[in-house]
This record gives structure tokens, sequence and C-alpha cells, in this order.
């Protein structure tokens, strides 16, 4: 495999890139029959919106407490008692997230092209580093960078330039890997080469800007890497 | 009617608070039967998630430009075609926006206890003005305040700096009135009194500040301005 772009380092986004955040919706499901779908999506509708929120207001927080808060909200919205377990359970379910199945193969295979691989992403450090571990992708990374070292949440710039900062290049030489759209064009904005993972096949956020390319699959950012057009 | 709280102005979200976003869920439901209700929430969100994304990426654009992203990209999300006019339709539409119904009535109420009021609102100035107009609210605020002023979104404090400024009074002063119930949190974090109207009787965010006071219609602030509880 021989690299076809001019990219010298990837930074991986890691919930909902690299991290299957909907996998909780099985334990969910079990927990509360009939509502584990409704509450892991507004359960990860909060986290995101509380990241923003707390960013703008200057009122950091740690991702793992955020995350919990999200959980909270969402479980009184719904009007699901969490009990004296039921909380415990989805957040331990949350520290080990299933990988998208091809992803581990996907690492690989980039790290066989040479290039140095980090993750960058709103999430607590332990969390960052349990969560590698739990899904096999111990030792393929160079840096696990986290929001946390700037008390701040994508998309603010302060977040992106630990990318450039940990791989002591311009942004431009590195590619920014996202399956959240909003973190793809944050990304491109802050001046990274941007890979979106359309997992879901949605159109791109109406925000006049432009990933450097798409695909369908973390493989399909491989292949793009090698010279080739995706999807 | 005695005012019993310590409050010298007061200042008013305009969307959601005042105006019925969910109000154009009529109209989207004639133009795209079965769909309007989809369309309308998922284009209300992606307002609110552009106004933040653009503020902590420092990508300002004004609310009326981002309004309409978010209805192309909520169209396009959901498979509805937009077409020559129905877009045209639909912005129309938010343009004039309902009230809700109490609305008119507890304004003048508050106006008759002699205290100024203004609107403190993502709204670009012409929307608002519109928006005012359209809903018999003419005449009622001494300020109409678009966080277009400052090129930020709420939650940013910037945006809630211009309630003091222009009452020329301390936040604390000021009592800041939010159906959003994260805007209402933002603004107790910046130092305002406030009122979170809780229309929909959902559970407060969980994002470790209270609002100072709640109910669930306008009218209940009337109510707790003379000094008695609501729910």
């Amino acid at each position: 495999m021989a690299l076809q772009r001019p990219i010298t380092a990837i930074a991986f986004d890691a919930y909902g890139t690299l991290f299957d955040v909907y996998s909780v919706g099985a334990l969910a499901e079990q927990l509360f029959p009939g509502k584990g779908e409704a509450l892991a999506r507004l359960w990860r509708e909060r986290q995101i919106d509380y990241s923003r929120i707390r960013s703008m207001s200057g009122r950091y927080k740690p991702f793992w407490a955020i995350t919990q808060d999200a959980l909270h909200f969402a479980a009184a919205s719904l009007g699901l008692d969490l009990g004296a377990d039921k909380g415990a359970r989805l957040m331990h379910q949350y520290s080990c997230l299933s990988a998208f199945p091809e992803n581990l193969g996907a690492l690989k295979a980039l790290k066989a092209l040479g290039l140095p691989l980090a993750i960058l992403s709103n999430g607590s450090p332990e969390m960052l580093e349990i969560a590698v571990k739990s899904a096999g992708m111990a030792g393929l990374f160079d840096h696990l960078l986290s929001a946390d070292t700037v008390g701040q949440y994508k998309t603010a710039p302060a977040v992106y330039q630990l990318g450039p900062d940990a791989f002591r290049c311009p942004a431009r030489d590195i590619l920014f890997v996202s399956a959240n759209a909003w973190d793809a064009c944050g990304a491109t904005w802050f001046g990274y080469t941007s890979f979106w993972v359309n997992r879901a096949g949605q159109p791109l956020e109406a925000l006049d800007v432009e990933p450097t390319a798409r695909g369908r699959r973390l493989t399909d950012l491989v292949t793009w890497l090698q010279g080739e057009e995706t999807a």
C-alpha cells in the first residue's frame, strides 16, 4: 500500500467514530423494554448539548460527569427510574463501548502505512484509556488527546489545536477523521485536512464547509489514502 | 398589583418563549403530510445546533440565515423536497410565528407593573422587529437586543451582557425569562435572576444550576412577581 495524500498523521474522533455510542442501546433496551433506543438517543443528544453549553458558558466539567448528567436527564425526561444500579450499569457499558466492526482492521492498515495515529476527543483521559483497551486498540495510538487538557469542548479551536501541538506540524498536514459531521466541519474550519465517515448516509450539515473527503466506513478512509475516490 | 421581587427590568427570550416555534408545524404538515412534526422538530434542533457550533468556532452567521440552513438540512435529512416555494413559505411562516395565547396579556400586566421590558434573543434584529409586530406586541418593549450585535450566540456571556448594558444595572436586578431550560440556565450562570417557563413540564436540565423560579406559563411569572409561589 502506498500513501497518495499529503498527510503526515491522523487524528480520530472517538465517540461515534471509533466507538459505537449507540451500542449502549442494547443494554438500555434490556433494562427499559421498548424505551432503549429513545433513551440512548436522548442521552447522546444531551451529552453533546451539555458539552457545548458548558464550553460556551465557561463552565467546563469533565466528559465522564457530563455523560452521567445527560443520562440522568434523559431518564427523567422519559419517566424512567434508574434506581439503585441501572444508571451505574449503563455508565459502565458506556466506559467499554463496542468498536465498529471494521475499525480495528482499518486502524492496523493505517498504522502499516507508517502514519502516526491519535485520538482527539471530548472524552476524559481515563475514559479514552479504558475505551481503547476494551476495544483491543492498545498500542495503536501515539497520542490520546483529550479536551480536558484545555477545559473546553469541540468545536472550540483550543481543542483542535491539540493535534498540531502533539504532532508538531500544521493542521493541514493532519487528517482529522470523524463520523460526527459537525465535528468534521469544525475540524475543517480549524484547518485540518478532514474525512467524514458518513455511517448513516446523511446529507452534510448546512454549515458552508465541506470536509476534504468522505466515505461510509473507516475502511473507505484507507482506500482514499491510497488515492482512490470514495462514495 | 404590587411588585414583591427585587427586580428592576425583565428580559425575555424570543423563540420558544414569546413566539411558538412549533407553530410552523401546521404549515409543515400541510406541505408534507405525516412529516410536519418531524420536520419542525429537526429544523428547530439544527437551528440551535448551528448557532452553538458557529459561535464556538467563531463562524458567526445571522440567525435568519442559520434558520434557513437548518431548514434545508432538516428537509434533506428527511428526504423532503422543498422545491421552488415550500422553503420560502416555511421561512415566511417562521418570520411571523404565533405567540403563545396568554403572552400578550401577561406582557401587558408586567408593563402595568411599571417594569421596562426587553427581548434578548439569538434572532436577527429584523426578525425580532417583524415578529413583535406580527404578534401585536409593538410598543411593549423598551429594547430589542440581538445576539447579532456581538456576533455570538447564547449561551456566550457576551450575549447575556447585552441586558445589563441596555438597562444600565447589574444582571441580578434583571429578570431573565426563557422557556428554553438551557437558556434559563445559561442566564443564571451569567448572573441574572431567572424564570424558567417550563411549558412542556420537563425535568430541569442536569447542568448544576437552578433558575431562580419557574412556572408553566408566562402568567405564572406575573403571579410570582407579586410574591406568590408557582408550580
